[in-house]
């Protein structure tokens, strides 16, 4: 365990603690004393058929969900939804390498998959929230692989699914994307396995990171049209590379990263049918509105679009947004009314 | 100096130098005793009208040119054309980090530009070969850097050019991107500042370089549709990653690539009209046919098709491969027929 305020409460608001116990995982290991970070808004009605999950992708935080998806001004009014945003574990805040004892710390802290973090959620929702139906879960990024991952394994309590700028199985490109980020901070020699004293030791490694993840979170036309200034506020494309991408990343931890990018890789329905991906996707019964965003050089829209062939009834809105991937953090004011739009057709229907 | 067997004639195929002498560089340094690698296909008719400039690309050589390039089953027919290939400088095969004595050697190599790269071609062109105009000058990627660079510098000796996968200036994306390529190598502790013993001493930098690399260098159709086993005969991603892409990198010298990604960052024409890009592009009088790669992640289709604008008379003939920008190397067997066929055209008119 190493000390990171940047994963407390004066950083990322209000959270609870759920206490799940041990926690078996995919890989074969347990999680002991398995702890789930989240957040609630609005009210559960009595019939307990208002309860919308929001899932937390890569590096980010209940808080980021809570900022900028929900609120009275959003399809995730709390005035009408009993609105859960649960942190993935391992992403700093749930049960983490940096906040677990020893052993299960740091370059000890075991390896998670999505389906750990669908499990641990559903072990919550159901045991302690007493939900048994989830009108809609929804999530973007890492957050949209588990929202597939709820939709294939607990059709029985998805109503709705809305994944954003996902897919169902990585894709092999991401793969290999996603493994020149983990060598960008395991070859930093601080890095260490994952044993360091604190998370800024590792700051080269984390800034190579920021650097890749630069070039592909963001579309080509965020640096044709130079929106770091527009849209961010910076003033040249190295001001943007220190000031925005390398300084987002710098408090967070490296270990943390990781054991996301070990679940980003591996994010797979097909596994619960054998590999048979479009046999899995058959199983899910949700409405389904898959989101992709247009200039996403990560999920691209035609992989996106791909899944939607193998669910039926499922319907794809592309959102509209040069930021690509990173479109997410909703910047672009025109972001969060499109998903808005997306969001209250498919929970009107 | 260190001894580097891949930059030799038994790898390099049979090539010839040019000394160049004391060469002034962009950069205001000069590159002393300069030599220039070139290789020469059938002859130069009695009016000097049937000369063809082909220039590499990074990691590339004179032979990967030669031997895809070039043929009486292409384009570029030596029965036809008297066709010179020159090695960029910095490329292992002329004057480059690793074959140039101290002091200006290894770590101390001079940073080099496009710029430099042309003036070293024309001054071997003119004071060497006797050549004032050049049918076509063709080249793919920091090759096409090259052509754009001929066309705007060298107006009255181009009568047709052909970048092939390539922009008339670095999009700040691709800066981005190939500064993520240096890190990776310079960050591996054995490059120690451009001094090591053997490039094999820095295979880690390498290797995590061939792995970004692979991210964007080729298309994720490529991934998509497992092209690395119908194209090139690996048997998984991992067998492409490390028998095909590491494999590759691994016998060239790091401080060469370092040097071309110095070169590769940079090239902008419009530095001919105090960055003023359409009015160094309306300067040239080359016809011209700009070839992008349809699903290349490096020079998009849009930003090649951008400076056709301000080129009068250029036309854009998009080339289809699942490839990506690695399609270049023609290991796609329709590749070369669609820019044969476009080559002819140009040829012809």
């Amino acid at each position: 365990m190493i000390a990171n305020d940047f994963y407390e409460a004066h950083t990322q608001g209000d959270f609870k603690i759920h206490d799940l116990g041990d926690l078996a995982l995919e890989s074969g290991e347990t999680l002991r004393n398995a702890k789930l970070a989240y957040r609630t808004f609005g009210e559960l009605n009595t019939d307990k058929s208002n309860a919308i999950l929001v899932t937390t992708w890569f590096s980010g935080t209940g808080k980021v969900m809570e900022d900028v998806y929900v609120g009275a001004d959003h399809a995730l009014d709390p005035s009408k939804y009993f609105i859960i945003i649960a942190d993935q574990l391992g992403s700093g805040v749930s049960t983490s390498p940096q906040n677990n004892p020893a052993p299960q710390t740091m370059g000890k802290f075991p390896k998670l998959t999505i389906g750990d973090d669908v499990a641990a959620q559903h072990k919550m929702l159901t045991e302690h929230l007493g939900i048994e139906k989830l009108a809609l879960v929804v999530g973007g990024s890492m957050g949209g692989q588990q929202v597939y991952e709820w939709a294939v394994a607990h059709p029985e309590m998805v109503e709705r699914a809305a994944p954003i700028a996902a897919t169902a199985r990585i894709s092999l490109h991401q793969k290999v994307f996603v493994q020149a980020l983990e060598e960008a901070i395991t070859s930093d020699p601080n890095w260490n396995g994952g044993w360091y004293a604190s998370g800024l030791d590792v700051r080269d490694g984390m800034d190579r990171m920021s650097k890749i993840v630069s070039a592909l979170g963001w579309s080509r036309e965020f640096y044709q049209e130079e929106r770091w200034s527009t849209i961010l506020g910076m003033s040249s494309l190295d001001d943007f590379i220190n000031g925005f991408m390398k300084a987002y990343f710098e408090p967070m931890d490296p270990n943390v990263l990781l054991s996301e990018m070990h679940k980003w890789q591996r994010a797979d329905v097909g596994r619960h049918a054998d590999d048979d991906l479009p046999k899995a996707l058959g199983r899910i019964t949700a409405k389904m509105c898959i989101m992709p965003i247009d200039h996403d050089l990560f999920f691209p829209p035609n992989e996106c679009e791909a899944d939607c062939r193998y669910i039926s009834g499922a319907t794809v809105k592309v959102i509209q947004s040069k930021d690509g991937h990173m479109g997410l953090n909703g910047l672009e004011p025109d972001y969060m009314a499109q998903v808005d739009g997306a969001l209250n057709v498919l929970l009107q229907s």
